[in-house]
């Protein structure tokens, strides 16, 4: 099971943290730009391969300290074609580092046309006689609005290939109340959609007691993080919104059960543009990245013990 | 305003009708793929051609009759890099041809990523001191469950330069309702999505008084479309779900206000795969299309008259 091998990556580096990168030029270090744009002008092209040698660099570095990573696939596909080229190379390249790989693309849709993604995403995609890799994921978020049909098409590879995917509960943004908190009877939407999520992981239950439908819940909202992690035992949490948008440490303890599992916390913007901080044009990015690497861990751990 | 433009077309050709495009292989007229695998082989560039081909050949012949176009970003994400290019030009090229165009990625984000998004569907891309236009798209539909922070960054396009966001309200799918039907107060999740984007839309009406914020509205729920569209009568309607997915004529009509105005039918299988139906190989798919759009708008007709 997939879910397994991603606790037990967390467990082996005692770091439960995912690394998103979603890469736009203004935050690549200065000397990455430069060097691409030398090469390859100021074209897509040239942007798209400063975010492979940006993200790969990172990936390199982190690799030690960092068990999984995600990609926002919206950065990658806001460079056309090119974005998409090395998005593909870059996740290939993380898998080959033992990453787990995560692919945010935060959507929602049914029939054929959830069919073919996910045989995209998770699968291969047969033209004529070859089947062709494109995406090497482990894992995806999807909006679970649709319902069940949206969810349906994923299944088979969670049962089958030991992928995940990871149903948006209680994004970490202010205004996720509006629609995710509405109250109905005795739950809210976000419940339900919890209540739906542990539906489809039902028969997807993981050695370590966790379903292969993980769910993503905001790092900013410590007391409904408690609630739902009481309340949902078989749902891994990832958890964005540490850092830049405000999570802290304290508050995603909640959602580890008391072995220290169950979940992951991503961090983006606070690892990999560490390197702003210091005025600089971003030489030492790595060394940045790889010190709030590690400051996050520390941090992490001062609240959760991973057994 | 972008929704005026919409509404415009749709009238000059008395014919709301919206042509969706997801292809994959599968539904392919055997020619257009052996031509293509013959000039690049059995590779995703192969495929990716062929949609280039099905797709703009069907442009050209629909054009007199239909007035808009929705791309289906996933199926050509489904060929990564390859896919992407085609859909990029494919939509440049029904722009060309006049027609309105609506990307379907029925995603959500936040943030600086939701801001990138936007700028690359909308907007242009800078690299350095060229800008880039990628998706050249008219209209993008939004999954709205993150509230309002996911909506913002597509207001700017929406006001200055006459682009549209569809939010998802009620999905033609069956299980819809298990998320987008729960009662909370007076209201279904699905009308306090309305409510919200009645709300972003507010300054944002164009002359035949509609939002360019719209919704997307399944086919399928007829009592739900009537109750719809005598509330939200700012809310301009993309109808999903007619013909393959069980919306008939009858059903849609709910959509559209007295004048006729208002809304828009998607067909994607019942035109495009047309020629499926005749049990041959697909050489007389553009007739089949056009056969199938004609009937369609003609059907609908029965039912809507346009003023």
């Amino acid at each position: 099971m997939s879910i397994d091998v991603l606790q037990e990556r967390i467990r082996k580096l005692k770091s439960p943290i995912m690394v998103g990168l979603d890469p736009y030029l203004p935050i690549l270090p200065r000397h990455i730009v430069r060097d691409a744009f030398d090469e390859y002008g100021q074209t897509l092209r040239g942007a798209a391969e400063a975010y492979y040698r940006f993200c790969t660099e990172l990936l390199d570095r982190l690799c030690p300290i960092v068990p999984a990573v995600k990609l926002q696939s919206a950065c990658f596909e806001a460079l056309g074609a090119d974005g998409i080229c090395q998005m593909q190379r870059i996740s290939k390249y993380a898998r080959e580092l033992g990453y787990y790989v995560l692919m945010d693309s935060m959507r929602g849709d049914v029939g054929s046309v959830a069919e073919i993604y996910a045989q995209a995403v998770f699968g291969s995609v047969p033209v004529g006689e070859t089947a062709y890799q494109l995406y090497s994921c482990d894992g995806l978020t999807v909006n679970g609005y649709l319902g069940s049909d949206g969810i349906k098409p994923f299944l088979p590879y969670c049962k089958h290939d030991g992928k995940n995917v990871f149903i948006l509960l209680k994004t970490s943004n202010k205004s996720s109340r509006e629609v995710q908190d509405l109250l109905s009877g005795d739950r809210v939407v976000y419940t339900a959609m919890a209540d739906l999520a542990m539906r489809w992981g039902t028969d997807l239950i993981g050695k370590n007691g966790y379903s292969e439908i993980g769910a993503v819940v905001g790092a900013t909202f410590p007391q409904t993080m408690k609630l739902l992690r009481e309340k949902y035992d078989r749902l891994f949490f990832v958890v964005p919104g540490y850092g830049a948008q405000g999570g802290t440490a304290k508050n995603v303890q909640f959602a580890f059960d008391r072995f220290g599992h169950g979940a992951i916390v991503a961090a983006s913007r606070s690892i990999i543009c560490a390197w702003q901080k210091d005025g600089g044009d971003g030489e030492n990015y790595l060394d940045c990245a790889e010190e709030a690497a590690l400051k996050m861990k520390a941090d992490i751990g001062k609240y959760v013990v991973i057994l």
